[in-house]
C-alpha cells in the first residue's frame, strides 16, 4: 500500500528505530544529574548535538532540540524579534512559508508589529530582487524556507541570504522540507527543521542559530538546551533524530537521482494520462521527491478518498480538503489551479513499480469523480448566436462552479462574456486559473452582497 | 545499581517500551490526514486520550498532550491567566511549587502582573487558611502541586481548591510528582502531568482543563490537539504514556503500600545509623516513594558523588549541586538545613535489599565526608570562660561555615555569641536550622559589606 505522503511525515526510517530502541534503555535520565544515569544520558545528548550540528553545517552549540519543527520555527522567530527590538518590529516572509511562519506573523501583527509578505510566480518561488526590495531599516528578521511543502519549489536562499547580509538582516531558514537532502545554502542566521520529515520520530525539532545573531529566548526561563527550549529533554528520540539524519544523508545523492526520474515520470505522464491537469511548481529548481498537480473539474476531497481505496495515500492543498474550506495558500500565491490538487510525495526508498501503478490507477480514478459531477468531457462546440450568460453557483462548493462555466462557454459567442456567481472561496482562484488552462480571458471578479461575480471572455 | 531518582525522572516501565515499539509502526503519520496511515494514527491518538482522561478523571476533550510537563504547565498558567486578563493580573503560587510555575510566575511579574507566594510550614505544606487569604479579587489563577517534588509532602488541595471555588478562582494543580499514584482531590480546573515522572517515555505531558474554565491559547495559532498544543503529535510516545500510566495505576495500591515501608525504613534508620542528621517533609502525609533529609557538616556535591561510587544514584537539594549554587527554593521556604542535602525516591520495584545497602553504605560515606572536612565529631566540650567569638568564613562555601560555628560553639561561655561571617548562600539557610537541630538560640542576620554575619548564642 504506497504511501505517498512523505512531505506530511515519514515512516520512522530503520536507523531512528534501532537508535530509539538502543537508546531507551540509557537516555531516559535527566541529563542534568551527576550521577552515572545521568552522564549516560547527557552523553547521548552531546553526541546527537554533534551528529545534527554537522549535517546542519553549525557548531553544536549553536543548535538546541525543540520538541517539533513547529516549535523551532516559533523560538527562532520570537527570540530573534525580541532580540532586534530596538532595530524594529518588521518581519518579512515569502507568501508560500508553512503555516507555522504565517502563523507566527499574524501574531506578531496582533501585537501590533508589521509584517510583509513576498509574494512569489507562478512556479512558487520569490525573486530575490522582490525580496531584497522588501527589507526595511526597521526589519528585524527575514524568513524564507529552503524549499516549499506543497509544491517543492527551491527557493533561492543563497541570494536572498545575501540580501539580508548586506542590510543586516538576520534570515531564518524553514529547512524541514530540505534537510534531508543536504545543508541549506550559506549565508543563513538560523534554521529550523524537523525530525519527522527525515524519518526521524516526532517530538523533535532542531533550531539552529549562528553565533553573534542576536536572540532573546521568550517565555518562562528554563536552564535546558541553553536556554532556548524548555522542558525534560526527550532523549531516545533526539538520538534517533541524529542517527536517522545522517543516514539518510549517506544515501540522499543517490536516492536523490531515482526519485527525481521517478517524479520526472510523473509530471510527464500525469497530464498525458489525465486530460485538463496543471502540473505545478518549478520543474527543475525543485525538491527531488515531490510533484504536485491539479486536475480540472474534480472535488480534491472525493479524489482522496477514491485513491485511498486504491491504496494511495496522497495530500491535497484543495479548500475542501481543509478544515477553513478554503484552498491552500501556496496554490494561491501562486496562482494555480487547487481544484482536484493532489501532492505526491515519496518516501525514501519508493519503488519504481509503485509509482507506475499510481500512473495507472489515476486516469480512472479521475475521469470517475468527473462523471460522478458531471464535468464536461468535450471541449465548447462551435460558437453559435448568443448574447453574454450568467451562471448562479452560489452555495456550490469547488469544483462545481468551474464545471458549470465549462459546460457553458461554448453557450457564448467568441468576444460573449460568462458571470459566473460564486461564494465558494476557491472559485477566486480556479476560474482565473481556468481562464490560464484554457485560453480563455478572464476579466475580472466584482462584489456581490453573498460572494462574487466572476467575468470571463470567450477568446477562442 | 539502585537508581533512587524517579522524582527526576523514573525509567521506562515496560509497558511504556512495548507500546511506544508497538505503535512505531501505526502511528508515524499525520492524524489530521484523511487516508488509512492517517486515521490509524488518529485513532491510537483518541484512544490514548481516552485512557489518560480516565487515569486523570477528566473528559477526553478537557485533556490535550503536550510535548513535556513544563509546556503543560506554561500553557496552562498562560491560557488561563489571558483567559482570565480582565479579571486581573494577579497570580497565587505556593513558595514550594516547581521551577516551571515559579519561572512562569516571574515572567508574569517582569511583564507587569503580580505574584503571591504562599509560604509553607517546616514541613513543606500550605496552609488552606493562608492560601485562601491569598486569593483577591483581581486574582486570575491559583496554582498548587499536589505533592512536593523534592520533600513529598502532600498538599491540601482538596480545601485549597475549595476556597479558590468560594471565590472563583480557577485552580491549576501540578499533579507531576502524584498522577502515578492515583487522582487528584476533587475540585481542580486545570491539572497539568508528566509521563516520564511515571514511566511513560520523554516528550509528553499533558494538560486537562475543566469545561467552562477561561482559557485562551497564547502564541501563534495552530490547530493540532485543540489549539492548546503547537506541533505534530508525538503519537507513539503519547500512546506508550497513556499505557503506562494506566499500567502503574493498576498496581498502585499495592506499590504504594511497599514502597511506603522502604521509606519509613529510611526515615526511622538513618537519624538512628547517621548522627547530625534531619529528615525533613511531613512523616505522614506524604508520597509513598520519597525521602529527603539533610546531614550536618556534609558538602551535598561530594555525599552525591560518593554514594554515586557506591552504586547509588539521588539528587540533592544543596547548593553545592545547583548551577546557581542557591539551596533549593523548597527547603528555603520550609526553613531546614540544606547541607548534605539528599533525596530518596524509588522507583517502582525498588528491591527492599538495595534499601538495606543503602543504609549499610550511608553511614561510612557520610563520615568520611564529614573527616575530609574536618567536621566536629563530638558534642562542644564544656563552656570555659570566654568572651563572644567571631569566625570569618568569607568565602568558604557550604558546609564549612556551619562547620567552624560547630567547631568553636563549646569555646563561648552560655550566654555567649559566637558570630559567624559568610557569604555563600547556604549559610543564610543553614545556620538557623543548625541552632533548631542543636537548640541553640539563633539571634540574626545582619547585612555586612560582604556577605552576612549570623549571630548564634550558646544557651545549651
Amino acid at each position: 500500500m504506497p504511501y505517498f505522503d512523505a512531505a506530511s511525515s515519514a515512516p520512522l526510517h530503520p536507523v531512528a528505530r534501532q537508535a530509539l530502541q538502543a537508546s531507551l534503555d540509557e537516555g531516559w535520565a535527566d541529563p542534568a544529574r551527576l550521577y552515572r544515569e545521568g552522564r549516560r544520558a547527557r552523553l547521548l545528548l552531546d553526541a546527537a548535538r554533534e551528529a545534527a550540528a554537522e549535517a546542519v553545517g553549525c557548531r553544536p552549540d549553536e543548535l538546541v532540540f525543540t520538541s517539533s519543527g513547529t516549535r523551532a520555527v516559533h523560538t527562532g522567530i520570537y527570540g530573534s524579534l525580541s532580540g532586534r527590538r530596538r532595530v524594529g518590529r518588521h518581519l518579512v516572509v515569502s507568501a508560500v512559508e508553512h503555516s507555522s511562519v504565517l502563523h507566527a506573523g499574524a501574531a506578531l501583527e496582533a501585537d501590533g508589529g508589521t509584517v510583509t509578505e513576498v509574494p512569489v510566480d507562478r512556479t512558487g518561488a520569490v525573486s530575490p530582487a522582490a525580496y531584497a526590495a522588501a527589507l526595511r531599516p526597521d526589519t528585524a528578521l527575514a524568513c524564507l524556507q529552503s524549499a516549499n511543502h506543497e509544491v517543492g519549489t527551491v527557493q533561492p536562499v543563497g541570494e536572498v541570504a545575501e540580501a539580508c547580509r548586506a542590510t543586516g538582516v538576520p534570515l531564518l531558514v524553514d529547512a524541514a522540507q530540505s534537510l534531508a537532502w543536504g545543508p541549506v545554502e550559506d549565508g543563513w542566521s538560523l534554521l529550523a527543521a524537523s525530525a519527522h520529515k527525515w524519518g526521524g520520530p516526532a517530538g523533535v525539532g532542531l533550531l539552529a542559530v549562528r553565533k553573534g545573531v542576536r536572540f532573546a529566548p521568550q517565555g518562562p526561563a528554563d536552564e535546558r538546551e541553553s536556554g532556548r527550549s524548555p522542558g525534560f529533554e526527550n532523549i531516545p528520540a533526539i538520538v534517533a533524530a541524529a542517527a536517522s539524519l545522517r543516514a539518510v544523508r549517506a544515501e540522499a545523492a543517490a536516492e536523490a537521482e531515482r526519485l527525481r526520474v521517478l517524479v520526472d515520470r510523473v509530471r510527464v505522464r500525469v497530464p498525458e494520462l489525465v486530460p485538463d491537469v496543471e502540473v505545478v511548481g518549478d520543474p527543475v529548481r525543485r525538491l527531488p521527491h515531490l510533484v504536485t498537480f491539479s486536475c480540472l473539474y474534480v472535488d480534491g476531497e472525493t479524489l482522496l478518498h477514491e485513491l485511498d481505496r486504491s491504496g494511495f495515500s496522497v495530500s491535497s492543498g484543495s479548500s475542501c480538503t481543509s478544515s477553513t474550506l478554503t484552498p491552500s495558500h501556496v496554490l494561491r500565491a501562486m496562482g494555480v489551479l487547487s481544484e482536484g490538487n493532489v501532492r505526491v510525495s515519496l518516501p525514501v526508498g519508493t519503488a519504481s513499480s509503485d509509482v507506475d501503478r499510481f500512473l495507472a490507477v489515476l486516469p480512472g480514478v479521475v475521469s470517475s469523480v468527473r462523471q460522478k459531477l458531471g464535468a464536461p468531457t468535450s471541449p465548447p462546440s462551435p460558437a453559435p448566436d448568443g448574447t453574454d450568460l450568467t451562471i448562479d453557483a452560489l452555495g456550490k462548493r469547488c469544483p462545481i462552479p468551474v464545471i458549470e462555466l465549462a459546460k457553458v462557454i461554448g453557450d457564448v459567442p467568441l468576444g460573449g462574456t460568462v458571470t459566473v456567481l460564486a461564494d465558494d472561496e476557491a472559485a477566486r482562484l480556479d476560474i482565473p486559473a481556468w481562464c490560464e488552462m484554457r485560453g480563455q480571458e478572464y476579466v475580472g471578479e466584482s462584489r456581490r452582497e453573498r460572494g462574487s461575480a466572476y467575468v470571463v471572455r470567450r477568446v477562442e
